[in-house]
């Protein structure tokens, strides 16, 4: 048996994931006012996991509307302090953001949503800790130096398979998860509906 | 502050974990006779940890005897029902090791050591726990023919960062472990030596 998988999602490490497991499926992105949907949850005091699980939905469904197969929808927040924190959008608060973590825990809340003819037929949800160490002013100008604009892609300002590795003293949680797209459960799904092998 | 690192071992993955990680580094690989030092301590009833340390450390030893630096040596053992497993050595072998292992748990007991001048100055042990689902002859045939032979670089013949990511039901353990190097802990003894910024 196989079947149509489809990743509405344009992270190159989702990708990466996706291609490492062997997997055959295509890329389909299509717009999703993540803004408006974050603010609207967030106005209505959501849980933060609530949020994750709506864009990660969102993207999948926007993309299932109008196509065939399954389609995988995942999203990441990162939360320190019970606060979301977004993206960094400039250089300035890629900066900010890391000195904000500097020596303290955060989480990462990754949600996956799988979509078949528009509707949404399974999701999943995974939460890691991080701890970033007391890194010295040294160490951050050759981290922002070596990773550059790469660090706006990221909620954390880090790449973990990456130099973003030596920002941390310990994590807690899996590295699929951690990297965006936690792809065990994932596969079990795909499996269960014979889209792959089992 | 910066210092000299040699990385005492051919194995693809733990370069790229490096790599990944932004560090300089350098490969050196001196030949040691891990057979006999594996049957021997086997005779002697050694438990199945120390032996991955002893090959990790034979191994840094054997070229920090001759070489100015910090080198590191790994080692990754596959253990399952108390039994120690080493690689494949056939396409056969391959696939009666994946039949051993299909439904059941595994360990992967990992060792790094790391010498300076000739001497071990430090040492890290890793265990993960992976359990392999029960998979079909379909799923092993497709398996085996895009894996090849790279399935007899392993101890366990899959490749955890690729499509035998497809083996597992669940892993418990840190990714970089599994992958045979234990990343983290590495960079924070790098560290407090000033080999790497802190």
């Amino acid at each position: 048996m196989t079947g149509r998988i489809i990743l509405a999602s344009g992270s190159a490490i989702r990708r990466e994931i996706l291609d490492g497991a062997g997997l055959d499926y295509e890329v389909m992105v299509r717009p999703v006012d993540e803004d408006a949907i974050k603010d609207a949850m967030l106005s209505e005091r959501a849980r933060l996991r609530d949020i994750a699980d709506a864009l990660a939905e969102a993207k999948a469904m926007r993309v299932s509307r109008q196509e065939a197969g399954f389609v995988i929808g995942a999203d990441q927040i990162m939360v320190m302090d019970d606060t979301l924190f977004d993206k960094p959008k400039t250089m300035d608060e890629v900066r900010t953001r890391l000195l904000s973590m500097r020596g303290k825990k955060h989480e990462l809340i990754g949600a996956v949503v799988i979509c078949e003819n528009g509707v949404p037929v399974w999701r999943h949800m995974s939460r890691t800790k991080l701890w970033v160490r007391d890194f010295s002013e040294t160490f951050l100008e050759w981290y922002i130096e070596t990773e550059g604009e790469a660090l706006m892609k990221s909620v954390g300002a880090y790449r973990f398979e990456g130099p973003g590795a030596q920002l941390f003293k310990k994590v807690e949680g899996g590295f699929f998860a951690i990297l965006g797209l936690d792809l065990l459960p994932v596969l079990d799904y795909l499996r269960v509906r014979g889209v792959i092998p089992s």
